[in-house]
C-alpha cells in the first residue's frame, strides 16, 4: 500500500531467513482484514509502500538453524502477531505481549498479502495443521489466524458463559466470529448490533437471537427493551470507533463485562462515568489467538464451528487491490486470497 | 452543607419512619470522606442545603412495620448505599446496582452525619454487628460501611491474589484501605503510589513494600523500575483524576486489571489506547460493601486487620465544619464523628 487507496501488486525480493529462529512460509491463503481498511483510508503516501496482510496458512519452506519443532513442508497457520513462545507472557497464553514479539505488515516488516513471508520465531509462532493445504476447511482453519480467535478473545474477556445474555457490536467478520464464540460459550441470548443484511442473515446462522438495526441511544434503549431493562451481562465491542464503544457500555448489564477487540480509533474511552456506576468492566485488545488454536481447532475440524463463512470472496493477488475495494465498499464481508 | 466550603451544623426536624420497610438509626459514629470533598470544593449554593454523611454505625431506634430481621436496639453498620436485598443484584452481590437502592447524603434524602437517619430498606441495608456500642474496635468497624470495602472493591476488581504485583495509586483513607486489602488477598510486591509522609507511614505498616513519590510519568517509569520493567498485575485507582487513571493503566502488565474506586471527575478514560494494546482491563465502581461485610468482618472483630487507623482524628457534631478543613488541608486522613 503507497497511500489511501492505492494498493498495489509487486514484485519484490523474495523473502529469506534473517535470523536463525526464522521460517519462510510459502503463503497459500491469505486475506484482507477490516483493519487493513483503517490504512486504505488514512495512510499517508509513502515513497517505499507498505507491504500488507497478518492472516495466513501456508507450507513451511525453509527454517533458520535455530528452529526446532516447525519443520519443512509442515502446513501451518500464522497467527497475526509473532511470538517466541517462552517468555513469562507467551507462558501465560497472552502472546500478544511476547516480550520479543510483533505484528506482521508494518514497514520493514514482511506480510502475507503474497507468495511468500518471513515468519519470527516459528517455533512459537507457527501452529503445524494435521490437514491437506486443499482441505476443504481451509477458509474455516484461516480464521484461526485472526478473526475467528479475536470474536473467541472478545467473548472471553466479556466473560461470557453458560445462561449470560451476550451483545455483538458490529458485524463485520470479527462481530460475527464473535457470535459463533458466544455461542459456543454458551450465550442463552445473543444480540447482533449492525445492519447489513447479509451480514445479519449469516449472524442469525451463527446464533444470534435478536438483531437490533439501531444505532446510539436508540440502539441502547432497544437492547434494553430485549432484556428486561436490565441490559447484558457481555458485550462483544467488534468495531473500535467511539460510539461504538460507548454503545458497548450503554448496553451492558451493572456489573457486565466490555471485550473490545476493535482496534480504538480515539485514545481516550468515552461513558466513563457510566461505567463506573454500574460497575462495567472494559477489557479487551490484540486477541493472543496463537493460544486460542488449541481450544478452537477441533470444533473447526469436526465442523462445530464453520467461521470460515465470513470469507464470501476470493481472489488471486492480481485481485487484491480489488478486494479491498470490495470490503470497503461492503461487497464483500472478508474476503480470501490465494496466492 | 450550603455550597462550597461552607458546612453548617443546625437543627432539622427529627428522622422519622416514612416506608413501612424503614428503620431509624441513632447515629453512635459517623465519618466524613474523602468524596465529601468534591463537594466541599465545587458545590453551587443551594437555599435549602444538602445533607452530609453516609457512613455510620448506629443504634436501631425504630423500625416500621415491614422490617423483619432488624430490630430495635440493634447496633448495625450502615453502608455508604441503601439497598432492598432481595434484587437479583442484590443477589448477586452488588447491592451497589440494587433496582430499589440509592445512596445516602443527597438532596432530600438522610444523611449520616447527624444524631438520626432514616434508613430505607432496612433488612437488606443494615448489618448487625455482636459487640457493644463502645467497643474499642468501632473505628475499624466504622470503615466497613465505606472505606474498607472500597479498598476492598478495588482488590478485587483488580484482581489481586497470592503472588501477584500490585500497587495503590492514592494514599487517601481509601487507599490505605486498599493496601490492607491488597496484603490480605495475598499479593507478593505492594507498591503506592503518594507523597504524604503521615499516610505513606501507615501505609508501610499496612503492608506496603515499596513507594513511589512521582507523578504522571516518571511514576510510571519509576513503578516499571520496581517490577523488572513490566509493571504491576493489579492495580487499585483510589483517586478518581484523570492523571491518576492514566498513572493507572500506565503502571499496569500486560494483562493486567485496574480496579477504579476513585469518584470519577470526567466522563472519558485517558489512555484507552495502552490500555488496548496492553490487554488491560479496567473496571470498578461504587463498592458493593454491602455484600464485603461479611468476608471483612471476622478479620477486623480478630484483630488481623485494622483499617480503623486511617480516623485520626475525632470531632462531635460542631466539630464537623472543621473536619472538612482538617481533611481538606490534609491535617487528617479522615475524620470521625461521634454525634
Amino acid at each position: 500500500m503507497y497511500a489511501a487507496g492505492d494498493v498495489r501488486v509487486e514484485d519484490v525480493l523474495d523473502a529469506a531467513i534473517v535470523e536463525p529462529t526464522d521460517a519462510i512460509l510459502r503463503v497459500t491463503r491469505a486475506c484482507i482484514c477490516g483493519s487493513d481498511l483503517h490504512p486504505y483510508h488514512q495512510m499517508e503516501r509513502s515513497e517505499t509502500g507498505r507491504p500488507m496482510g497478518h492472516e495466513a496458512i501456508g507450507v513451511v519452506e525453509d527454517v533458520g538453524a535455530g528452529v526446532r519443532s516447525i519443520k519443512q513442508g509442515d502446513l501451518v497457520v500464522m497467527p497475526f502477531a509473532f511470538s517466541d513462545g517462552t517468555c513469562a507472557f507467551c507462558r501465560e497464553g497472552l502472546h500478544t505481549a511476547c516480550v520479543h514479539g510483533g505484528f506482521f505488515d508494518g514497514y520493514g516488516t514482511s506480510a502475507a498479502q503474497a507468495e511468500a513471508v518471513r515468519v519470527p520465531y516459528a517455533d512459537g509462532t507457527l501452529y503445524p495443521l494435521p490437514v491437506g493445504e486443499e482441505d476443504a476447511l481451509m477458509p474455516s482453519l484461516l480464521t484461526l489466524s485472526d478473526v475467528m480467535g479475536t470474536g473467541h478473545h472478545a467473548a472471553v474477556v466479556a466473560k461470557v458463559g453458560p445462561g449470560k445474555r451476550a451483545a455483538v457490536v458490529g458485524n463485520g467478520a470479527v462481530g460475527l466470529c464473535g457470535v459463533i464464540a458466544a455461542k459456543r460459550l454458551g450465550a442463552e441470548q445473543i444480540v447482533i448490533l449492525g445492519r447489513h443484511e447479509d451480514r445479519i442473515a449469516l449472524a442469525r446462522e451463527f446464533g444470534a437471537t435478536d438483531v437490533v438495526f439501531e444505532r446510539g441511544e436508540q440502539a441502547i434503549e432497544r437492547v434494553r427493551e430485549l432484556t428486561g431493562g436490565e441490559g447484558v451481562h457481555s458485550v462483544l465491542e467488534c468495531v473500535g470507533y467511539a460510539q461504538a464503544v460507548e454503545t458497548a457500555i450503554g448496553i451492558a448489564r451493572p456489573g457486565g463485562a466490555v471485550g473490545r477487540v476493535g482496534v480504538p480509533q480515539d485514545d481516550s474511552l468515552p461513558a466513563s462515568l457510566p461505567a463506573f456506576f454500574g460497575n462495567i468492566t472494559v477489557g479487551g485488545g490484540p486477541a493472543p489467538v496463537r493460544a486460542y488454536i488449541q481450544e478452537l481447532l477441533p470444533d473447526v475440524l469436526e465442523g462445530r464451528i464453520q467461521p470460515g463463512r465470513v470469507l464470501d470472496r476470493t481472489v488471486g493477488l492480481d485481485g487484491v487491490p480489488d478486494g479491498y475495494r470490495a470490503m470497503d465498499d461492503r461487497e464483500a464481508i472478508k474476503v480470501m486470497v490465494t496466492p
